[in-house]
């Protein structure tokens, strides 16, 4: 017998490409185009390094006061981790244990399946409807646990709280996770839903709205019995996740919420006009709540399309797979970035 | 039913506390007295913060390379984590899945059985003998796999290579796993038998010897399949686990050997003379090998000395359990801070 027979083999989660050339334009990942608030530069500067020498303290305290000001709920109903997937990986160890599938949609944040993986979760991908809809019916059945952004990813489809509730009514016997991950880009938070059902977690991070991929942090609100949960497996795994730099600039971040505000207000508001353009360029689309845009062209394949675009300097992201494999996502940048990008479709597309 | 049947119920490891006092002697955590290297003051200076808004490198290349560079071992043999417990709690869900029961010492890191029982593997915690030494032939069972530090903690008692030699040979159809976060303080590594038994993993961490605690930074060393296995777990958990800060503060460590050689010979001698003094003190203890003393007194109850220390701002650790609950792991501090702690203690003791 050797070793290698009883290792764990998985096939991991592959991120979009964090190219280190300069001068490309980068609407790949969804990072905000903008740098973080002020107020992180201002913090930046005032770390002393000599504090480094000491451990973090464990339950990220200053943050989670933070974020518990923030959206006026209790410490106790917040957890913070290493970017939301932290927070997501932790989830589905902790809460997704009956041995029944977990439920999401078949077209849906791509990690949700290797989590299901790593953990040897049974799952089930439920088909979205023609219209790249949640059909929420479907999550009325026997299961081990629903998960599904709000927006969902990549379609950028919002759902609304109505049927959020309605999927929750219906499964409270189980774990209901909504990731929101976008949710600061247009569309409304369940996050008070929490006080009615004890079995929702709701996830937020810090790497699109608040320009803090970098730093990666990713927090979720729950009952305080969730919370509990999710906290003592966080504190089988790692007593400190969260570094002395996250804890006290993911503070900083929360402190400047008018920054915060702009900054979703002006990726809206260029999402809109290009939506806008690339219509006129002979693309299709669905209306998006978050900071990307998921689109195919009626006549040029989506190939084709990235291909072109990455020729010119521009890189989006595209998956090879059933069903999406027409479509683009396309981070909202600068209006100059997207000005540029406009031309290159414009120059490919003969207009 | 309710969705509190399905979840992962753990007890979780308990940290040494980090207290927000600032005027306390901190000697309970194993911290690094001194602060890092100005090697890192000076990094931190230059991070640019508009930098935070895009993800880290997923594979905190920078961080990799530096870290073969130093070590002179080649890139695919390192791996990187959000200190040595995420590396640690990785490489026990990736490596230890045969549903044998996995071996370690009955007195050591009380981590060990806690990620075992996160994850539900079989463990058998091997005694000690009377001198509190790990007796390998103890180890020549069939097992799931292998664990212990070198140096023991928190005893500090160091293993010899040939020992450890002797436990891979005997281990070949599993993992072993030799904990090295102590190793800078006296002790060799084993690193270089990882060229000849593809099965060692040898972890390392930036929390002791190189100051950097709250950055978490923690390292592994193995051959290019164990370490794509192990790669493949994280990336199944979390693309990114090292943020900007950690990958680019980390680099700048180790590029100070100077420095880094300086702290852990002055943390070498300051334990050498206090190791002296605390014997004139009538305290009892093993050689250590690393950055800590474990000591008891001859006549005195440990719960005694512990509460009297802290009840005069010293606070060190005391574990409540069989075996071990006469003894106190007290921290290597700066010169200043041990001499402290020997004046209250020949108070106590009336000397």
């Amino acid at each position: 017998m050797s070793w290698e027979d009883n290792v764990r083999k998985v096939v991991p989660y592959v991120p979009g490409e964090q190219p280190k050339i300069r001068n490309i334009i980068k609407l790949n990942t969804n990072e905000c185009p903008y740098p973080p608030s002020p107020a992180v530069k201002e913090r930046l500067g005032s770390l002393d390094y000599d504090d480094f020498r000491l451990y973090p303290d464990p339950s990220a305290s200053n943050l989670v006061r933070a974020i518990s000001d923030y959206y006026k709920v209790p410490e106790y109903s917040v957890f913070v981790g290493v970017g939301s997937d932290d927070v997501l990986a932790m989830a589905f160890l902790t809460f997704f244990n009956s041995g029944k599938p977990i439920l999401f949609p078949d077209i849906t944040y791509s990690f949700y399946d290797v989590w299901a993986e790593l953990f040897r979760i049974p799952y089930r991908q439920v088909p979205l409807n023609d219209d790249f809809e949640i059909v929420k019916e479907d999550y009325y059945v026997e299961n081990g646990g629903v998960i599904f952004p709000n927006p969902n990813a990549p379609t950028g489809i919002p759902q609304s709280l109505e049927m959020i509730e309605d999927v929750i009514r219906h499964n409270q016997d189980v774990v209901v996770i909504i990731d929101e991950a976008y949710i600061d880009f247009g569309n409304k938070s369940c996050l008070d839903l929490i006080n009615k059902y004890d079995n929702l977690l709701v996830v937020q991070t810090f790497s699109k709205s608040r320009a803090m991929a970098g730093m990666r942090i990713g927090y979720a609100f729950g009952s305080s019995r969730l919370i509990k949960y999710l906290q003592d497996v966080k504190y089988s795994f790692n007593s400190y996740t969260m570094n002395i730099p996250s804890i006290e600039l993911g503070t900083a971040a929360l402190s400047d919420d008018a920054y915060f505000k702009d900054v979703c207000k002006r990726i809206v508001a260029t999402r809109e006009r290009v939506k806008e353009s690339l219509k006129e360029l002979g693309f299709e689309m669905f209306d998006s709540s978050s900071n990307f845009l998921f689109v195919r062209h009626r006549e040029h394949s989506g190939k084709d399309i990235f291909d072109y675009l990455r020729e010119n300097g521009i890189i989006v992201r595209r998956w090879d797979a059933p069903r999406i494999k027409e479509y683009l996502r396309i981070s909202i940048g600068t209006d100059g970035q997207m000005d540029r990008m406009l031309e290159v479709l414009g120059q490919m597309l003969g207009r």
